[in-house]
């Protein structure tokens, strides 16, 4: 078999959630998965570390977005108003690949080790953010909070558009939990 | 060997908190912690579903002072409110276990696997506070704002008290990330 394969990495993705969609998580194995990319499993782990690694390959791509909004975002912004703009950025990735996101969701939701793994990637989606944060100047205490409050509010809106059969725009939404999190905060 | 273990749980628990800070969480054996308690592993998994279960055995208590601190807060404070109160009230069932938490987070701090746990546990530390506002008539998505900025207040305090070589007060420390919090979400 060669060693090079066109696109590899993202048949692997994808035929990795049909077959948790389709069997359940638990139930397929990496030779299942390998077997119907059409490639060997040592293929499998030159890109994945495990069969849960290979739902989170979009993390990379969602951390990256909210990293360089946060960079470039201008200099007049607050750390709220950065926060807000960044995983508004971030929201922007994930509105063309809904489909995929539902369907990730809820073989996420199915497994308790899927689940912790996800909590693990927002956990470090926010520690990036408020790293970012601090390269702009923005102190350190302040960085933490303004980062999780923002993935606090993209976590709940995320929740809610994967779940809505009439899903908005999730940028929008994100904003929106965004001021709802200041007025309840605020107790007003 | 007698059925009857007194306080096998809590030794159990102990001994496996000094196994994991000597030899480590991944180098330390259900066999390691059974027989340095002086029970059979049968025991063990009669108290543990796991290795990683028996660090967050305090998570049962820890949720039912929260909740049980929401139930009974008095019906003229909001929902903030309610939660800091609460929080507050979590916090202060750690102040006299301090020793334990802090050897108990350094461990977890080393292990991936942990983290994810511990995340969990905080996530459904959250959802459990957000049901208990429910019951107390608090709209749902004011009560999910609400309980997530207290989970991320505790979670910050809690952070910081274990690092704090000389920590204060735990309680007052939660409240003072919630009022921190208010203003980096208000922008001010």
């Amino acid at each position: 078999m060669a060693r090079w394969e066109p696109d590899a990495r993202g048949r692997l993705a994808r035929v990795a959630l049909d077959l948790y969609a389709e069997r359940g998580f638990e139930q397929t194995t990496v030779g299942d998965i390998a077997e119907r990319a059409g490639v060997t499993e040592r293929t499998f782990f030159r890109y994945f570390a495990d069969k849960r690694e290979v739902l989170f390959d979009g993390s990379t791509m969602l951390r990256d977005a909210l990293v360089d909004a946060i960079a470039s975002a201008p200099a007049s912004l607050g750390p709220i108003e950065v926060v807000g703009h960044a995983f508004g950025q971030a929201a922007d990735t994930l509105q063309e690949r809904r489909e995929h996101a539902v369907r990730r969701a809820a073989v996420v939701a199915a497994n308790t080790s899927l689940q912790e793994r996800e909590l693990l990637k927002m956990a470090s989606l926010a520690e990036a953010a408020a790293t970012a944060l601090r390269a702009r100047g923005v102190e350190a205490s302040v960085a933490t909070l303004a980062a999780e409050a923002g993935a606090a509010a993209f976590r709940i809106a995320f929740d809610s558009w994967v779940a809505d059969p009439h899903p908005t725009d999730l940028h929008a939404a994100v904003l929106a939990v965004l001021g709802d999190l200041r007025a309840v905060v605020a107790g007003t």
